[in-house]
């Protein structure tokens, strides 16, 4: 763990964090993977939230400030998104892809696929929030989460009629169906525009793969396909939010987290990001409003172009 | 460990291999920090290379085919790239900086800047050699070691006259350096002719930081950053190609690793990678061949261009 550990100096504090700073904090969620190698908290640092419910984490004093101090998006340097739901439309590749796969296969023309769909969908909140919050040991990649997931509902009574129909490969195909979803209209032309200012990264509970092959069906052009994966965990488990501000080199609060699932965004906030709220109809759960309008985000948009305007204008 | 260490079925056997085949191996690469970590090895399987001399590893015996079956270039599905050298000229750039710096502080002219940055870039190739093969530990992350390796520089009898004159800023601003280098002629052009077709991605020492910057810098459009802070150690470790491997979902037969140094496709080959070595005068210190040629790679080109070309023709 030392390499990691170590107080460097900082490299640049006028755009980084090298060293004592943020990333000093989250070196130490990527390799801790179990909080007995968290060192104590240091005396009159400040103590950060505990998202997790296993594991509390620490800022060092010089940066709790990045942490606490209210700042505009001018200051943002980098975007870094949510995927599913956010910028991909999920249930109508899903749907599509179950409604063709049954009639190949004989399904009952009853079958309710839009049920289906969100039931495996779920089934993915459920457990990447089991993860995430250190109740269960992983998978962390998602191809093999969804998979199993599907495994699980085929086997049920609900559903094992069509466990009787799907073997092993048309399992396999519908599992990378996950791949392959189309964006939403605004998604690739925004977030072309937003990459001309600032680094533009996807920060996803999907795998590598996954993302890149999304990225490549959609016309996502990312400058950085963050999976959780690759930071140890699944959102909201704070490794992933600060892993990715550590790996962007910047302060979280010249990070702007953006998605259309509150739950993402007061995670973020919790360590220091700015917070885009996007309006995906489907998705919405709860009212969500803007600071100014006396709300919890610090902006809300209603697509992806919408925020590249605001945030070139800035 | 238990998340990442159980043999999961595998998902595509055709393409991929979540389980039991090449990412099981490399999953135990990226979570074992420690040896102790791995489990001892199955009967009846294939033992592998040991690249690191701390560390040995398995092919599962249903994957053994992939590191010994001599098989076309036909078969690639990924390009991974060494970035420094062979795409971008660092010699120039670093060259151009440090000299720039030194008139502004008022250096001596007589300073040899090119003995000055081919120091700086040879302790680095020490360094991230001594930690790849286990020798010490980090950092991990190539800024911090760029700035380390100058400080030490600057402390030493040959270049204290720079270290005086140089303060924080100065120093801070050189390491930087290393994130604007410009692209070889052909390099942009080259990959984006290679993503039409396959997935490319940076398998490369340098931070995602670093490499983020570059790759707006010197316009490499990559599918994904693999910095091999992600993936836990520095190439030729075994963990950094087998990471690349795991994470893109493919077997190590269906990846490609280019590059212009022989050291990095010697340790790309040993785990069943593709070879592709490219000619960059400079940093030519083998004659390296084709296997047609009765050499070691599976191809030598002069040109990211002349590989998208032979790739896009297979």
């Amino acid at each position: 763990m030392k390499d990691v550990l170590r107080p460097y100096k900082t490299l640049d504090s006028s755009r980084i964090c090298l060293g004592y700073a943020t990333p000093y904090a989250s070196a130490k969620f990527i390799r801790a993977r179990d909080p007995a190698f968290l060192p104590p908290v240091p005396q009159g640092n400040t103590a950060g939230p505990n998202n997790s419910g296993a594991i509390s984490w620490i800022f060092p004093s010089n940066t709790a400030q990045y942490a606490v101090r209210p700042l505009g998006m001018d200051e943002v340097q980098a975007c870094i998104f949510d995927v599913f739901g956010t910028l991909v439309d999920w249930r109508t590749a899903i749907i599509k892809a179950l409604e063709s796969e049954g009639k190949r296969c004989g399904a009952s023309p009853q079958t309710d696929w839009e049920a289906f769909a969100n039931e495996w969908r779920q089934g993915y909140m459920r457990k990447t929030r089991e993860i995430a919050n250190g109740l269960v040991d992983g998978p962390l990649n998602v191809d093999v989460l969804h998979r199993n997931i599907l495994e699980e509902m085929l086997a049920s009574s609900k559903w094992n009629g069509l466990g009787k129909i799907w073997g092993d490969e048309d399992r396999k195909k519908l599992t990378l169906a996950w791949h392959f979803l189309d964006g939403w209209a605004d998604s690739s032309e925004g977030l072309h525009a937003l990459k001309q200012t600032k680094i533009i990264a996807a920060l996803s509970n999907g795998n590598v793969r996954l993302l890149v092959d999304m990225a490549k069906h959609a016309n996502l052009p990312w400058d950085a396909v963050l999976s959780c994966e690759l930071l140890g965990s699944f959102k909201p488990n704070p490794k992933t939010y600060l892993g990715a501000a550590y790996h962007l080199s910047l302060p979280p609060s010249q990070v702007a987290m953006v998605a259309a699932h509150i739950y993402d965004l007061r995670a973020a906030a919790s360590h220091g990001m700015k917070t885009v709220y996007v309006r995906r109809g489907e998705d919405i759960v709860d009212e969500v409003k803007s600071k100014a309008d006396g709300g919890e985000v610090d902006v809300v948009v209603n697509s992806i172009t919408e925020l590249a305007a605001l945030i070139n204008r800035v």
